[in-house]
């Protein structure tokens, strides 16, 4: 791939999706939406998903990714299994030949991101990290302006993140550590993809606290991270997953969905969790949103859903600064602040999340070109920070990182100035 | 002091002020604004800023702190003079008796904090930190508020400020780190302070950048600073005073004076700044500030001032996260976001900033009583984070800190335990 080949293939392409859970509930709408990708196969261990997917969507679910991947009606496998299996889905999909896209973080470990990153190279097929916040279209706005010199050299990047995400209906996976759970796992990587992205350089060291302070709820929990980059320049973090604030206040009301969050979200969130009063009750509730579940696809869609009220999603707030200028989101596109002007510059709605990552995989396969961003290494870079920031919480050191990329346009950039 | 003796002064405590540049045209007014005080007389080395002090309050100024203090006439002395004097003039002072209030920060060493307030405590003399915003109403009352227990354990206290600090107009000693110049220095006090009080426990250790992006202005411009506190808790702090990017924005258009500011006050400054076009002419602008110029008394002073119009102080955005709910910050009060609840706590009104700290010192003189914050040894913590900042920043290390207290609140909630 990417050999300056121009064929470019004329049919769709054929999705299979590995774990039927709250995600793949995102996912498989956004395939169907897609008018260039079918919805090909699912595959679940749990039997009534099986059954309910088969039954909405008339296509084939399976127990095991041998059985999804060894059929020929599959071009691209989308991975949304538990974070601990990751690894062993992605590289029997790959060992099938199989196209992927692979559920944040990528993996547990960075062994198993070189596992993967390898067998994606020996059959000779795309990795693509899914779904971080930075594929939204004002993130890669702004880091096209940072490209363009626009705010000059960037000295800081900040994001700032208060939401309810403990409090959302969790099951016992999503919160242990060890298997992937929490919020350093789980919701770190938007805003460490975010803030990498628009550094424009290589993150070298990570220094960060965790929080794990509800007992219900026994995980990291909120974190703070500090990252240096080799042009100087300084990243912060800061994430709360236990939040009675909602960030959304500062990024004019609108939540990372990109629709208006209703003021008493996190109140509500809060009241319908502790309702239910147990782990297992939670877990129930939980559940009920995966396929098989009587509720599935319904979870985090409460609260306004008026397409028209749809803007840009906001992870947060985000705020650059360069020696030229400052950028910040805003619901239609991003504030410019300059040395002698203070501007809006629009920016075209994109496809969004899930819809984003399907469209970027497809385009590549359809033209048989290397992915533009976030392939394998680059999400192992995503991990690094991840586990770094894991790291310094628990020993109160600064964790120093050796696997980190440049952002597509600084790599491009620099590979400019090579030339 | 403090030992119980009940007696009250009941004649005005007369001050005198060292040190006659942009500060003491500040604190100039509020002395004549506070009933139970008397501008008693001024000192400064230039001969022109002497002879206006005198012409417009009729007071006498001297060339020497030695002169100010010899005689029977002042109870207090103010030191405003440049940083790396604050040691030098406030032990002179407190050798002949007088009561001392000392600009941000407190000294340039830890040495000098031990000299000063030995000094103090030799004399008999109380030595208040002065000026910084954790004085401000709603951070006071948001303490109270935590000593309450309202929101739980502190876990993460965060304060954000981007603005024009660079741009403001500044002296080359003002520049100068190793005469206690740049935002360090001069601004960190502030949101240290702040965070050190609300996360109602001892910080532990400092990770930091620093920022020195402007070479017409070669200083620390901006930080970014972790702090661990030894509850666990996490204090982060961003400042940047070469924003663009103007964090009013966040702070529901309210500036760290309590008046709306201007969508455009950054664009203005930049504006000023680069119109003068050399640093002498910078000089010769901000000089023109200082008592001898001929607009002292109109640094910072453009804008609207209609009293009416005022509110809170909001030193950027700051949010405290405990278990059981957020505070932050409100133009009348303070939100408090709780689990069950979300309301906003008005704050009464209070004397801000300098008049603050004089009503502070004046009290305490009055009733012969102990500081109840913000004393010398306080304020050496507050310098210690500040160094800890400047050197993470340089050798790009955690700085451990072995010279902290607990702020007012958690001292009295340990002291009653303990009883």
């Amino acid at each position: 791939m990417g050999d300056g080949n121009t064929s470019t293939r004329d049919r769709p392409m054929r999705v299979g999706i590995v774990g039927l859970g709250t995600a793949s509930t995102d996912i498989v709408p956004e395939i169907l939406r897609h008018p260039q990708l079918d919805l090909a196969v699912g595959c679940d261990i749990r039997a009534e998903a099986r059954t309910q997917f088969t039954h909405r969507y008339g296509v084939p679910a399976f127990e095991t990714v041998e059985e999804l991947v060894s059929g020929k009606s599959v071009d691209a496998v989308y991975v949304a299994s538990p974070n601990r299996f990751h690894c062993e889905h992605a590289v029997i999909a790959a060992s099938y030949g199989k196209e992927l896209i692979v559920e944040k973080p990528l993996a547990l470990t960075l062994a198993e991101c070189d596992e993967m990153v390898a067998a994606a190279a020996a059959n000779g097929v795309r990795l693509l990290a899914g779904h971080t916040h930075s594929f939204d279209a004002p993130i890669q706005a702004m880091e096209d302006l940072i490209a363009d010199g626009v705010i000059g050299e960037v000295y800081m990047v900040n994001n700032w993140y208060y939401t309810d995400w403990l409090f959302r209906g969790r099951l016992a996976d999503e919160l242990d550590v060890g298997l992937g759970g929490g919020v350093v796992f789980r919701q770190a990587p938007h805003s460490v993809d975010i803030v990498r992205v628009l550094a424009a350089a290589r993150p070298v060291s990570v220094r960060a606290v965790t929080s794990s302070v509800d007992t219900a709820h026994p995980t990291h929990g909120g974190f703070v991270a500090l990252l240096t980059f080799d042009s100087g320049a300084v990243g912060n973090i800061v994430f709360s997953g236990y939040a009675h604030f909602d960030s959304s206040e500062l990024t004019f009301g609108i939540g990372e969905n990109g629709y208006p969050r209703s003021p008493d979200t996190h109140l509500a969130a809060r009241r319908r969790i502790s309702a239910l009063g147990s782990a297992d009750a939670e877990a129930q509730y939980k559940n009920s949103m995966r396929f098989g579940g009587d509720q599935a696809g319904q979870w985090l869609k409460s609260g306004d859903r008026d397409p028209s009220s749809q803007k840009h999603p906001c992870y947060g707030l985000t705020v650059v600064s360069g020696t030229r200028g400052d950028l910040r989101q805003t619901p239609d596109g991003i504030f410019r602040y300059g040395s002698g002007e203070w501007l809006e510059v629009p920016v075209a709605r994109a496809p969004l999340e899930r819809a984003a990552e399907l469209d970027c995989l497809y385009n590549a396969w359809k033209d048989d070109t290397d992915l533009p961003s976030h392939d394998g290494r680059w999400a192992k870079g995503t991990l690094e920070v991840c586990l770094a920031i894991i790291e310094s919480g628990r020993t109160g050191r600064e964790v120093s990182l050796h696997h980190q990329l440049l952002p597509r346009t600084a790599a491009a950039a620099g590979a400019g100035q090579r030339r």
